[in-house]
């Protein structure tokens, strides 16, 4: 008898099948309370038109004019403490964390065992399933609702954990990860209603009487859903699996990449309380921290595990999908994302918009360009035709003008979120030709942050082993190649072959533009077409842009579309003769 | 450089990007003329209310008068020819089918080579997208509408290769297919249009001007999709993958079980006939017959085929599952449905509606019931207590009844469809106590046909061995439980453990009905309760009932579903700066 059976066995003993008792208090009126926050994005995601529906400014009044120092203090108050978090299985406590800020965080997460966590999930399913679509849709908005009053908290805690700069920490570790949240609740709710509840199916019999029946369809979770995340986007990343698994019904476990838990434990510890208030079991959500890599090995490959979300390297992801067979898997792993420099009418515009792009939060972005094909006979620009070398200088002195004032520097590249990004930026500069070095520098407050300036790398067309592998971090490579159609030609193979969520092109001539709108179809990458003013590239807005096509090796899934969240539960239908 | 970027350096070295030139003929005039047939099943799949499209009589004037003689001659005049379809890397003919009424059928189909199929389905791809939504919509709801007016063709080719009876070979294979088919559509449809075509983002930017983007949004099919089709239900279990698949844009090619190409290929060469007639290339959908094994595998393990949906054994499933790691797979494979007998008020009913139930298409349908659970201890009944042995008594006798008039055995049980099920009919009377032993019946128009009445077999529930497997065909166990509580349990963990398309429960305690609903709701499984009247747990009606829970081990997707289409294509996007 395998685990899942005798988990069945053991419920029919204790329950013979009853439904459990359920003593849910306040029913349906945080669903009324944020029913307007629904719709909004809802009407938002069906024009992908812009849509704020939390404030992006930490300084914001939405956020109360202390909310900055009280965030930062409630970080600093959890340091070298025990995470106030009781889960049931706790082996032991762990301090996974190592700031790249150089902070000492020493907080202490319980270690709980994978199968304590699976079958607290499971047992607390029932309940979570029998609340319904709008008991759950109201639990997660006004989680939803308390996560962006502890934004400063939650920002503090992935600029320390990550290395985010503080306001792309506050912006997309806070208001744009809900508002990502937010989106996939929006698609739950899409799916999940278009089931009716219930249907009087009447057949007519010729001259009988009608056959009749009463049916029944009832959503249910497919069953745990786990959400593994990422070194640099702990919540942003996480928060659409999260927030749909739980939202369809399942029981969901997150486990935090173990250098940035902070902003996955106090997410869940929110979350948990929420569902607590409500008198249900706060394990239909759990956090997972271990050091031990067969920790997260058994949670994917455990029988009730149904749905793994996956943000990280290849080679995990690679190991979910020999291993975790029983589970269906949302996968954003490694790419290389591309540019393609044809030509432009707004030379300096274009070359402040790549300066910015390549140096936000050093390259460390899932959409951050790491290839720009270049003709080798150059471009031709409103500052008359550039060749192939005076682009990269002219690329190279934006960078440094951009970066030249030390605190902008801080501010926009953040810190290296790894010692592995520095080892690879080290490398890089030992192939091909150096364009720009890059050089540390120091930030005033933290003075032992890893923080340092992009690398620019030309190659040639044939450098296909160093350019056609992702180089996560700092480093850009400027490729010579043949012809501009040649240029377009490397972008599809590149993103086709490693993967790509972002693609970029600057050209004036539109009959070259369709040819990259045409490669951008093909190789389902999303393309960015002449940006030179504040957007970037590597920037996807909520309710808006798709992230991820999630049909190139970059990703299997989108965020978010209706197949991120559709397959996550099913319909059990039940039927009888209507009562004459 | 594998197949894929091969593919794409020769499209590229071809059309250089360019976008190819399509002659299209009639534009959106199709999707106009059926949109009230697509809004119908829209409305029919929202309310799961009872809604016919196509007519399920034979006789209906909707098909002509002649049009059942002229389907039977439409069949006889291919009997022993070449089968009319001209495909891309024909390597010979084949005639593979063997017909359970002994009717020499020898139809020669073509036998393509793989790698040209999915070629020449990746070519004609970039057309089938340019005609947007609604281009592929009017043609594939016009090919439907002309798939109806062929339904006796189809539907006697569907007898001939399957033994289904004349009547549920029209009905199953003629209109139910097609209106799951058209129910597909309204999935893809609704899926697709969630997605707007464009968007105008314009975000706030201070006291400074408005960041304002143009996007685009392109749906895009994911690549090549695959329909392997079963030996039973070639048409109503192949259609929905199929227009699912062609619907969201992707190049779909048929692969039909061996011993049923007929009703696929008459469908392929319908759906290619109206594509080609908007001047597009047909080869778009294929269809590939081939009697070795080594042509299916090739297909399901090509890098350009991105979906499979399959309907067949465990053993193909699971080698799909271990070698088609590039592919989605909405499998339908063995399953063991169940029926629990706890009481009635009806039980006359009760034994008539099991005894249709158990015979029709002699048990070959994948929503038949194999195990009936009967407490050793008898149930109530409106007739007095009922033994177990009584019951079983009963049952058989009730069976016979129902099946003692030859020609109406005949119409009801059709022919057995492969000799393993003759086998294994043999087989399983020789285990437990035959309570009803299988006899032949000869069928007056076709003396060769295999029919044979439904074997009815008692066993202890130790007895797990036996009624754990899936004996598929006329093989019903009745399995004596120590309880009617313990009945429940076994067939929740039968159907978890085996899974299961149907469960059926009879009881008149309204506890022990809501025990045997939370027991379905765990095991993912469609329940019918107290059936006794006309509608049988077996059949599944379009656009009303959800066929596989796509939950437990019988499927992996439901018919018709949010999750059945959404994951098929993906959304491209494109954004500039709005020209200001």
């Amino acid at each position: 008898m395998n685990w899942f059976e005798q988990q069945q066995v053991d419920k029919q003993k204790k329950s013979s099948g009853r439904d459990p008792i359920i003593v849910w208090k306040s029913e349906m009126n945080w669903f009324e309370q944020h029913h307007s926050m629904l719709n909004d994005a809802l009407e938002a995601v069906a024009s992908r038109e812009y849509c704020t529906v939390f404030s992006e400014s930490p300084l914001s009044k939405a956020y109360g004019e202390s909310a900055q120092a009280q965030g930062i203090a409630a970080v600093q108050a959890l340091c070298g403490c025990d995470y106030p978090l009781q889960q049931p299985g706790e082996r032991t406590r762990v301090a996974t964390e190592s700031s790249p800020y150089g902070v000492q965080l020493g907080i202490r997460y319980p270690d709980c065992a994978p199968e304590s966590l699976v079958a607290a999930g499971v047992a607390a399913q029932p309940q979570w399933l029998k609340i319904g679509v709008e008991g759950r849709m109201g639990i997660l908005l006004e989680g939803l609702a308390r996560l962006n009053q502890r934004s400063h908290e939650i920002a503090h805690a992935v600029m320390l954990t990550t290395g985010q700069g503080a306001n792309m920490a506050f912006q997309a570790g806070g208001p744009h990860a809900q508002e990502r949240a937010l989106e996939a609740l929006a698609y739950a709710w899409k799916a999940m209603t278009d089931v009716p509840g219930q249907a009087s199916w009447e057949k007519p019999n010729g001259k009988n009487a009608p056959h009749k029946l009463q049916k029944h369809f009832t959503i249910v979770g497919r069953g745990v859903g786990l959400v593994v995340g990422c070194s640099t986007f702990p919540t942003w990343n996480c928060y659409p699996g999260l927030f749909a698994s739980l939202a369809t019904g399942n029981a969901t476990i997150v486990k935090p990449h173990p250098n940035a838990v902070l902003p996955a434990a106090i997410t869940v510890s929110i979350l948990r309380d929420v569902i607590a208030e409500q008198g249900l079991d706060p394990n239909i959500l759990t956090l997972s921290v271990s050091t031990d890599e067969r920790t997260t090995q058994a949670l994917a490959t455990h029988a009730a595990v149904t749905s793994i979300d996956y943000t990280g390297g290849n080679e995990f992801g690679r190991w979910l999908y020999a291993h975790a067979k029983q589970a269906r898997i949302y996968a954003e792993m490694a790419g290389v994302n591309s540019i393609i420099v044809e030509s432009t009418d707004n030379y300096e515009g274009m070359l402040r918009n790549l300066a910015f792009t390549l140096s936000l939060y050093s390259g460390q972005m899932c959409t951050t360009p790491q290839n720009i094909y270049v003709p080798r006979t150059g471009i031709a620009t409103d500052k008359g035709n550039k060749t192939f070398e005076q682009f990269g200088q002219d690329l190279a002195h934006a960078v440094e003008q951009l970066l030249s004032d030390p605190k902008t520097a801080c501010a926009v590249l953040g810190a290296i979120c790894s010692s592995q990004t520095l080892d690879r930026l080290q490398a890089a500069q030992n192939v091909g030709r150096v364009v720009l070095r890059s050089r540390f520098v120091s930030h005033s407050d933290f003075p032992k942050a890893k923080i340092c300036t992009p690398a620019i790398i030309a190659l040639e067309q044939t450098d296909k082993n160093i350019y056609e592998k992702e180089c996560f971090g700092p480093v850009t490579y400027l490729i010579a190649t043949a012809s501009a159609d040649a240029a377009v030609e490397l972008a599809e193979a590149v993103s086709c072959r490693c993967g790509a969520i972002t693609l970029g092109v600057y050209s004036t001539d539109t009959v070259f533009l369709s040819c990259a709108i045409a490669a951008s179809e093909r190789a389902k990458v999303a393309l960015s077409i002449n940006l030179t003013q504040g957007v970037y590239i590597n920037q996807s807005a909520s309710f808006s842009d798709y992230h991820a096509s999630g049909a190139n090796p970059a990703a299997n899934a989108s965020y978010t579309t209706l197949a991120f969240v559709a397959d996550r539960f099913v319909v059990v239908q039940r039927r009888e003769h209507t009562p004459t």
